[in-house]
């Protein structure tokens, strides 16, 4: 079968390899789509020994079951699913509690992380990491995995701030920024506030439900405090999806004391905190976090809204054998929505 | 009567004022103790503009009910009390929930920080700051409204993650360091693990219910790496009463993904936040805070601690004529426990 | 001034009595609208001894500040208010938290009920009792102090449950349940399945924003059954807005196991739990409560829904010299919607 | 092999079965011990058709791992293990968050319910169901795994209630209720009120951490008033492990209005709720539960506090050939503490 390998530090190639058997407790799925996610390049452009080489990238994956391993229930082949990409210990305190994006033994890995993804025509899968998706279209439900996964999971972190009478501000309104746009309208009566440097995108979180739309440039923190009154109050829940300097000092600017800063974006920039500094970079009783992926009972719920309607990603999508231009489209920020693979 | 006022920036004086007047709504107390605080130093050392000149200083309060103002209920003239110090604006949406603290529209302030306070033989404060204290010492309940309230807040803020079979560490066992181990102690079965630079401190730790002791030197961080085990895993919640560059470094290095890194100490350290830097300064899913003092509901839980003698401060009196000594000897380091003030 | 009061037990009348002053802290308020409540039934109906004689009704209220007592700041003459009925003792664990409407002290009392109420063309209560209501017509904030407050409330304490991909169900379509599908609708994603005996009820559940309705006669049990699932699944909350045998019959027989029963109406019926019992009649992990009223920060949460068009009351108002007949109408059933008094 | 199985309604018996094979995901374990609880007696009592004959019983099981089935990884032969005894579906939007308890899909069930359990020389259970247990003794690992977790979670689930300041009453000091003190005295700082029908009873109560101890006799009711004061107070949370009728009784008595109530004990007593009767049987905004079980979460934590040595089970060890007689004892209340069987 076909399978986009990352062959060497920086190297994806479309390459053959056998199809996969599915041992006990796994599923053999055929795959139907994937996902291309930024955090992909930084697989690729990790240092040798950041990652298992050869490995099959891929971790936003949807499909059908074609053959179950030994001992599986509850699956039969032909069924749609999408996949859960982390696999956490299964044994420590956050895994019990369903909390794997936690997972106190096991660093970042999974699906298309430490084994093979899913950018193949089929790939192997432990069969808890699979859920119905009914009708929903492969292409949709696989973003869900993660670009819709990522931004509900920031939002449930914050879900008790999110009260009807207070602003959440969205800064950057890309492929998580508008599925967290989505998101907030349908699952509460906040105020939102979309905040982006383009107007294509500003115009997109309008017609997503945002509230109101700020241009993030230097009128930014003026504007957004209008809209969310002086300090000490300000934003009860800022989540930035981009995390690069100019945005941080946004965030720090805009939210309330005793808000929720959740740092989605991996952009690089650094926000400072300061106890004690005469000038407060970050305000008093703030909850800052660097969250990572989600849970499988909210991908549960992300898809449960997808099947409502209630959210939608934009996509693009391209056959797998260009594989490789849509990644360098990818890096080039040539992609508008989610680039999807399709085998 | 006496008052320990700011007359100018970083004047202490001992002045004589006329007894106030408890308007509508307001308790005249005759001061019995006053808790010497930090803070006060930063208070003092403002420069001008920063705080209302004169104010009586002193925020940490007890004494007796000496007269009621128009419309107050449900106290007697000679009833025993402490002061809660925090005024909130009572309207917005932290002040409605009870969390004072982060009020939304008055930025801290309230009894001996924006309004006279009780470094003096009385004050008047509002009814609704004044708690019951019972038979409690006026020495130890001053010193409860904040060298205990303030890390009993910090520990409430991570309450859900201090579950039996995870470690908590303490960073900083003064003042208000040492009521957190009784605190943990006395509310929790987590394995508290006490760090400090000096043996004395250590020992005071190991004392009030610590289960292990570190001091904080170089070796630090890999020992109580030994103790919470490896990443990502680690302590589920770090309290950091010191705050600066040295403390922060072994916080953020012995926090748990998925953990709480509370930095109550205003030491003036800083600790960086990067999302998608190679190496993370913060593990992912860390929530990070710098709390803030604490909540009426907390104060009266820690008076009722107190009350069973779970917890008690330990503390140093001074006659309120030596005052200026007094904060002399805090600024200088000389003080054991908390120096409490005695008119 | 005109006043309707209890003026005997099951006696209300109209009567002429001098306006009030408002002491320390209070306000005085000229009423703009008052709603007629079930509940002043109860009171109407009640013993002697039950509740204060005489006393004026009316706990549903709205107006605009007139006079401020001695103390108050915050609030000028002329500006529109809603009106807050509980007055809880304020120092209990309760209270602290803001839960006035749990209160350790006070039993159910306030405006209305333990003191003059809003039946008249004025009242005072504390300031503290007071919400701003900007632009919002009187005789919509007044119901939504109780009509809207009470399954705002309600809905309050299941929130945690209603997740995207769950049921809720309402039974009792009136006054307080059409708020309840309004509130579901604006503020989660679950699937609300409205259950009332009337066409027009279930008619304006629709229009409220209800995904099912079904009609509570004998298949009731078994059409929603349909819809929410097999057990020990089932809905995760029910929200009983009437509270009769026959729809507590239906409530514990939708509810799935682990789910949250909200006995809100009450009607007089009786549920049993049976621990133990050969055939449960609640299912297990169920939480079952009957909740009273509200708090004021869920009460400036309705408003704001209000002021952002996302929920309205049904009202059909009377002016307050038809107090008598008004009331007479609401015990014969033919209100609909909300009787709101103006005087 | 031996296995006291379940071989027609109301018949045990100890009998020679082979050795079961784990499969795909199993483990087979050597049984250590097995507790005898209460519930077992409810299925051998069960008419035709309640239970899957024949089954060998037991719930509350210990041992070390034999042999690993196919695919299981993170265990090795002679490791000892606690089992949790719930398998859930693994899917539903209960068993995601690791709430196996309230398993959405499949009725209550598990080792020893629905399949084999381990009264037995060896019994097969799924790889994830174990739980490390260390140098911990398996004939007191084995009860903790129901007699330990039952009221820990029962203590979970009322957790954020039982802060200082506060009172919980604990009715029935049996196998359970004792188990409920320690927890309560290992993790809160809240007041325990024991109560019990005997002197032996309440006498264990002290000696295992509670502070006060109440006869429950037909003053009861007064005795607890008088320490948790008047209504609408009372216990925020009331435990009851016994569930018969005169327990409800002074459970729904002595119960705070906002508070806790627990009905643990499957005694088959009848509780009413009756929203809008005069005199109310619960008071306002209590939430009433029939709990069940627990968690893995849960035990994994349970396990922790036996490790540090904060909880103990009072057991009473008989060898396996004894099983039809241990059973009887404890039918006939014969047995103290735990009775716990050892192959």
């Amino acid at each position: 079968m076909r399978a986009a390998r990352l062959t060497a530090p920086g190297m994806l190639e479309l390459v053959d390899i056998p199809v996969p058997t599915a041992g006990p407790g796994e599923v053999l799925l055929a795959v139907g789509a994937v996902g291309a996610c930024h955090s992909d390049l930084h697989i690729l452009d990790a240092p040798a020994g950041g990652f298992p080489i050869p490995t099959t990238l891929g971790h936003e994956i949807a499909g059908r079951v074609e053959k179950l391993g030994p001992g599986v229930t509850g699956w039969a082949p032909g069924e749609p699913a999408a996949v859960y990409g982390i696999i956490g210990c299964g044994h420590c305190r956050a895994c019990l509690r369903g909390l794997e994006n936690q997972c106190r033994t096991v660093p970042v890995g999974g699906v298309g992380l430490s084994r093979d993804g899913g950018l193949a025509d089929y790939v192997v899968v432990p069969a808890s990491r699979l859920l119905k998706i009914g009708d929903l279209e492969v292409t949709q439900a696989a973003p869900l995995t993660d670009a819709g996964l990522t931004p509900y999971h920031a939002i449930e972190l914050t879900r008790p701030a999110l009260r009807p009478g207070t602003c959440c501000v969205v800064i950057g309104i890309g492929g998580l920024g508008h599925m967290a746009v989505q998101i907030l309208a349908a699952t509460t009566a906040v105020t939102i506030i979309a905040v982006d440097t383009s107007d294509e995108a500003l115009a997109l979180a309008t017609r997503t439900g945002a509230h109101h739309t700020v241009r993030a440039d230097q009128n930014a923190v003026d504007e957004i405090r209008r809209l969310v009154g002086p300090r000490p109050g300000g934003a009860d829940v800022v989540l930035d999806f981009v995390g690069v300097d100019p945005t941080l000092e946004i965030s720090r600017s805009v939210i309330s004391a005793g808000g929720h800063l959740m740092l989605v974006g991996l952009g690089g920039g650094t926000l400072t905190m300061q106890p004690g500094a005469g000038v407060v970079p970050v305000p008093l009783e703030v909850s800052v976090r660097i969250p990572f992926w989600g849970t499988r009972a909210e991908l549960k719920e992300v898809i449960a809204l997808a099947q409502r309607g209630l959210i939608q990603a934009e996509v693009q999508t391209f056959p797998l054998t260009d594989v490789v231009e849509a990644y360098d489209k990818l890096r080039r920020g040539e992609i508008h929505g989610r680039a999807v693979l399709v085998p």
